[in-house]
């Protein structure tokens, strides 16, 4: 069913100085947009990038190319700047906010970051349950409130990335529960392994499997195999959506959270933008279960939320072209000849 | 042949915090910009993009949707501001140079546009050659200066857009020469043609085929089929990749520039950014006999440009990380384990 303001976002497309579609994907963003906004007239304010970082149980089993030791290490490194994160935030004026919703270290209460730990790190799948029913509920809370946050300093555009050594096993055993894809489809090399190691990485997921038998939603799937940080990104997901904010979604682990979000609740979907396809092996089956037609396919696959950074110039240009081109009539240019 | 400089680039790139190859396709293109900069600390200065607009003598043939008054209609409307390029050009703060390179149309002399018109449309392609000798040495000159132009103003990366109704026909003729691919692959649709519309623009472009035979060269090419805007192009190119200039190449019709530029000056390519790939049918052959793999894919078809300017935030991007990354060893981050 088309609504009124839907017709009057084509309308306006339409009478814009270009032939009918010819800016393509930027176009369907920007309607995109002024449908999320409920206006013809859209606008991005104050956009955040929240990167959520967690440690896995899972890693433990070798299920990465990267000690576990990374984690912390790579917040120590996006606290001080030195991160891609940080290099494309600064480039786009994205404000940066750092969450530790459960990295195995002890960071410093001083430390410009938030801090949301749950506990250090997940239990393995392998073993347990990867989170309690009660470290669950932290995770929906910490993730609430840090939404309200970013929404009362004025943003209506948010991002978000992760960082956790072992996650894309927590990622891969979500995308085979939601989509229902062989195992073999959902789990990729990571952050680098090879033939021996993707093959036991399969191993080992197929045990957790086998551990926890079929799960049927959301909040089973994230206390089975769950990470905090996904939990995190898929409660946030949800309360952006369902306060009007655009959500910018990045590569394998956040699409992920993504997955489990729209299962949830389906309108979040609306609100969401696909910031790029990542070269991670399962990422394009992920991206055509929730029917998405991603901004970029520049083979990324760091997570850290830079898909949404290098992406978010894109909606700068969508909002730009909608706002400022003049129209047939004001401009004095010929429409095609019908 | 890998050189000292190129070692030293990959060397840098693969000791930034990331996973080795994590930023994919911008780990390409931050290499390309060091090794055309000749430096481990590439910047981009004083980006501009030169649209040049012209007429065609095929748009009495009826192989367009829009009607030959819109070139000059849109060439007032860049004066104005109300382009698709003008809000892109703005957001990235890209001077935006408009070229008259022969547009039907007296422009006055106050406009701020670059007044190299060589005549008011090429000659029909069926009828005789679209340029004489005289001409294509004009486009030459104005586009020789124009780039040093540029130069003077401290630009080190230029992209190259086009308006003229009537130009995917001149383009999809030079790509039947350059690339050896049969007409039909070639013809595109445009601005928007339906079937009986393509059907008619193959017929008339073969008749053009017949009417010139055999092509062997940019210049003869040029002089044959080509526009006044795609000679420019074309030369600008050139000019631009041989004083150490990026060169940003936009849609199908700046291709067909770059298709000869390359052939008359092979080491052109080097230089050259392939910024998206447009919607217009020929244009991922186009891109395949160059061998290259476009930064976009939008489904973009509006020319003028507009590709280098949505494509250009990511060349900053890459330029951003490869300086501002901390190296695993100042961050204190562990590397992968061996």
């Amino acid at each position: 069913m088309t609504t009124a303001l839907e017709q009057a976002i084509q309308a306006k497309i339409d009478q814009l100085t270009k032939p009918l579609g010819a800016l393509g994907q930027l176009e369907t963003l920007a309607a995109q947009i002024c449908r999320v906004q409920q206006s013809l007239r859209p606008q991005l304010n104050n956009p955040s990038l929240l990167v959520f970082a967690a440690d896995h149980g899972l890693s433990s089993e070798g299920v990465s190319a990267y000690p576990t030791a990374v984690t912390a290490q790579m917040v120590l490194n996006f606290v001080a700047g030195g991160a891609a994160i940080n290099a494309f935030c600064r480039q786009h004026d994205i404000a940066l906010q750092v969450v530790d919703a459960g990295v195995a270290f002890d960071f410093s209460p001083d430390l410009p970051i938030a801090h949301c730990k749950v506990a250090k790190g997940t239990v393995s799948a392998l073993q347990d349950s990867a989170m309690s029913a009660a470290q669950r509920a932290q995770c929906k809370a910490h993730a609430t409130r840090l939404v309200s946050e970013q929404i009362e300093r004025g943003c209506n555009v948010m991002g978000f990335g992760e960082m956790g050594i072992g996650n894309t096993s927590s990622a891969a055993l979500i995308m085979h529960y939601v989509t229902g894809q062989p195992l073999e489809a959902c789990v990729g090399r990571g952050t680098g392994l090879d033939d021996a190691g993707w093959q036991h990485k399969l191993a080992v997921l197929e045990q957790a499997v086998q551990h926890h038998g079929a799960l049927h939603d959301t909040e089973a799937i994230l206390c089975a195999v769950g990470g905090f940080e996904i939990a995190m990104i898929t409660d946030a997901m949800e309360a952006a959506a369902k306060a009007g904010i655009l959500v910018l979604v990045d590569g394998f682990i956040a699409t992920a959270a993504a997955l489990l979000s729209v299962m949830r609740s389906p309108a979040s979907r609306n609100n969401m933008v696909f910031c790029h396809q990542s070269d991670e092996a399962g990422h394009a089956l992920m991206l055509a279960h929730l029917g998405a037609d991603p901004l970029l396919k520049l083979n990324l696959r760091l997570g850290e939320g830079s898909g949404c950074a290098l992406a978010y110039p894109l909606l700068q240009s969508a909002v730009a072209f909608i706002n400022e081109m003049a129209s047939f009539e004001s401009a004095g240019v010929s429409n095609k000849e019908e």
